[in-house]
């Protein structure tokens, strides 16, 4: 097994890697950073993010020490840890919500009101299984964080090799200076072009599995939300109706309220919605109908795939990074 | 201001209140609970309710010892703890989202990938109005759960009628055993009709504000689930549009992807985005359509209504106990 399965595609690719071995080669294309004053990320919200200020400082050795986590992917490992709170926090609200729907249903026979007893039960029923839907939200949110996890992992190892062609690189301007005639300098020529070749296959590994991976988690999550969303409208709105059943008009001291005969009405709102709940189905277009313009993208070819139309294209997941973490 | 809003009317309730002056009068008609073999609750939703089983223990004396909530009130006062817990769950979750968002965002800008960077910056902004619906719910539920809390206390003032109530039938009882002809029975005889009398009052009073604050919480909390869900689904499905415009077509190694076009139809979603928030509207219909039949339950008269028609009408919520706790 090769060490990567761009290889056998990467030695026809002569021309396209030979513009990159020139003067810029020490310094890495992704770190140069634009002005992004009219972005929305500028405008206030960061907040916390001092240290690594608007102008992202630019890769070097010395902004690793102390650290445990690589520099490149230090931001996605915080994020990652962030969306595991997020997920604890919608786990605690499910199981809060199933908690106080038995509570709720628990007080309710102990008013001894047949009316009360019967919907704050049922209304339990309801909210308990909004409090189940929260609950498969938060795991449908842990299958997100598994994909963030890929491109965290192909981060971490993509750094390695910025490092080792910027060291190279480093002590052949050091040599340069010193010694210019020394023989060593062809040797170490020769190491830059050998990095450079493996740093080309890592950033291209590293765009591709950034790109696909952020779409899938972002989209496995926009539709979790969809989801969640959509059953909990089921939820409530049969929960209003049961609500509907409960006679609120006041009664005077000593009156009796008239008996309770909306047992069968209440009993009938929770089988529709069990019925509304079966029938639920997901969306089937991948993404929203409006951004028909954008989906040829999917077709589009890569400037270069031409030279090696059977190779990559199996490979697009081709990292041998394992996902866990 | 006399104690009770009902005093006016109740004078008129003789024959009514009468009803409740023969042996019955010692035990409260509430706690006679029915056996409710076929309700939800008992499906072993429970687990925690050892101590109340599926038979309640009926009011007595004893066990109110130790206890710093009133017997009546104990139920929906860890109800509402729980709404606590669940608030700040959800709470937990707005913050949690809006972080994320942020971090997105940053993590985006430093790839160096204009499509990675503007994508994320944009689905940032979606996901952080995602948090913020999340944290306007959390608010909702509150605002519901002061609503419970007119139920608590209005339990907790019924609560020592109740036990007035029961003293004094209690001590007749046991004077008639001793002393059947002692003079003080004539005495406590009166006292426990002017007890009854104030009870009638109380649980009356506690009956209405039970079912009309029920209501009123849980229509409010499944009304706020509604409002969420439709907001959150129209951020998510223009976040899928978003997440369209970002071409995940592997690349080669060496190769460059083309220059990212897409900045001005992910600014145009964003619009879109903002215009359907702002379009939202909230259902008209104060309960769902298909429960017609239950709607004339509020023209109905309760059966002794006729007498007092000008009395207790407007006194519905005429509970003088402050909502605050």
């Amino acid at each position: 097994m090769s060490r990567s399965s761009f290889d056998g595609s990467f030695m026809q690719l002569g021309p396209a890697y030979l513009r990159y071995h020139s003067g810029e080669s020490v310094t890495n294309s992704p770190p140069t950073h634009r002005n992004r004053a009219l972005s929305i990320r500028s405008g206030g919200k960061s907040g916390k993010g001092s240290s690594s200020g608007s102008q992202l400082p630019s890769f070097s050795f010395s902004s690793l020490r102390g650290q445990s986590q690589p520099e490149l992917s230090r931001k996605l490992f915080k994020l990652i840890k962030s969306e595991n709170n997020l997920i604890n926090a919608h786990e605690a609200a499910g199981r809060e919500r199933i908690n106080i729907a038995t509570q709720l249903s628990e007080w309710g026979e102990q008013t001894g009101d047949d009316a009360v007893s019967d919907i704050s039960d049922k209304v339990g029923v309801v909210l308990s299984e909004i409090g189940e839907q929260e609950d498969t939200y938060a795991h449908a949110l842990d299958d997100s964080r598994g994909r963030l996890k890929s491109i965290r992992n192909t981060e971490k190892s993509v750094q390695p090799s910025r490092v080792g062609k910027a060291k190279i690189a480093d002590e052949i301007a050091k040599l340069k200076m010193k010694e210019p005639e020394s023989a060593r300098l062809v040797v170490l020529e020769q190491e830059l072009v050998r990095a450079e070749a493996e740093n080309l296959v890592a950033e291209a590994q590293l765009s591709n599995i950034t790109r696909q991976k952020l779409k899938e988690a972002y989209d496995a999550e926009f539709l979790a939300t969809i989801e969640r969303a959509e059953k909990q409208i089921i939820l409530a709105k049969h929960g209003r109706r049961l609500l509907s059943l409960l006679d609120d008009t006041p009664v005077i001291p000593g009156d009796t309220r008239p008996n309770y005969t909306e047992g069968s009405q209440a009993r009938q709102i929770l089988n529709d919605c069990e019925d509304d709940l079966r029938d639920w189905r997901p969306e089937v277009e991948p993404y929203d109908a409006p951004v028909e313009e954008t989906s040829p993208a999917k077709e589009k070819q890569p400037a270069l795939d031409i030279e090696a139309d059977d190779g990559p294209k199996e490979t697009e997941t081709g990292t041998k990074i394992p996902e866990s973490a």
